[in-house]
């Protein structure tokens, strides 16, 4: 298994996104872009570019941490379809999008990827948003 | 778990592909797209929309067989990164996009969605490339 102890998380996605806690394999993020409810799940492994890069049990607990995300979005947010993606051709480091979407976003039915520059959240209008996701990451942990 | 019986494929994911083989779980295409080596996979399971649709024994599946066709990527076709998707805006039965992505590609940064209108094979362009898409399969069979 790769460690943890060489991770550090990539430049360009820290400074797109806002860190709302530590899952058991994975960093959670918020995209900083108030177009959409963007999340990115990041392993905590050094070195780690594809899928099968990351050992059985780390794409086991990937999975989960997916599928936890990816429900707490349906119930938070009730959008009509939601998107999971591992791309990478822009940053490397292997991180998956989780984002919710709505026939009435700015980029529907297209993707979100290099569509519109980032609208970010100003002042205090991410609070919301971050205060129920750590409220969800607390309840996953205990 | 959901049934195998009522799954059929979806009209508009049949027609932009062509059909290389069953995995245990998946339905595996090639998408009839030139621009890239493009693949598919759908779990053959009725009324799956979203990842947690899927019953924890069939995602484990899944990991599998995405894991096996990334590497099969990989080793077969060396491009600079694989992209995985789950998106599903425009076709709502759950799929998953497995892509070779090169720095030459016609596309490259940018997602492959949405970007060029499909660039279909013709005549026998494809027969190498599903030739070497049904020796995995069958690797994998055995």
């Amino acid at each position: 298994m790769k460690s943890e102890k060489d991770f550090s998380l990539d430049e360009k996605i820290e400074g797109d996104s806002i860190f709302i806690g530590d899952l058991p394999l994975c960093k959670f993020l918020l995209m900083n872009d108030s177009n959409y409810p963007w999340f990115l799940l990041v392993p905590r492994r050094a070195e780690i570019k594809e899928i099968f890069d990351l050992s059985e049990g780390d794409r086991k607990q990937l999975d989960f941490e997916t599928v936890e995300v990816s429900k707490f979005i349906k119930s938070s947010f009730n959008p009509e379809k939601i998107n999971i993606a591992s791309l990478g051709n822009i940053v490397p480091q292997f991180h998956v999008h989780i984002i919710a979407r709505y026939t009435d976003d700015i980029s529907w039915p297209e993707t979100v990827w290099g569509k519109y520059p980032y609208n970010e959240y100003k002042g205090t209008q991410s609070d919301d948003l971050l205060k129920i996701s750590k409220s969800f990451i607390n309840k996953l942990k205990n």
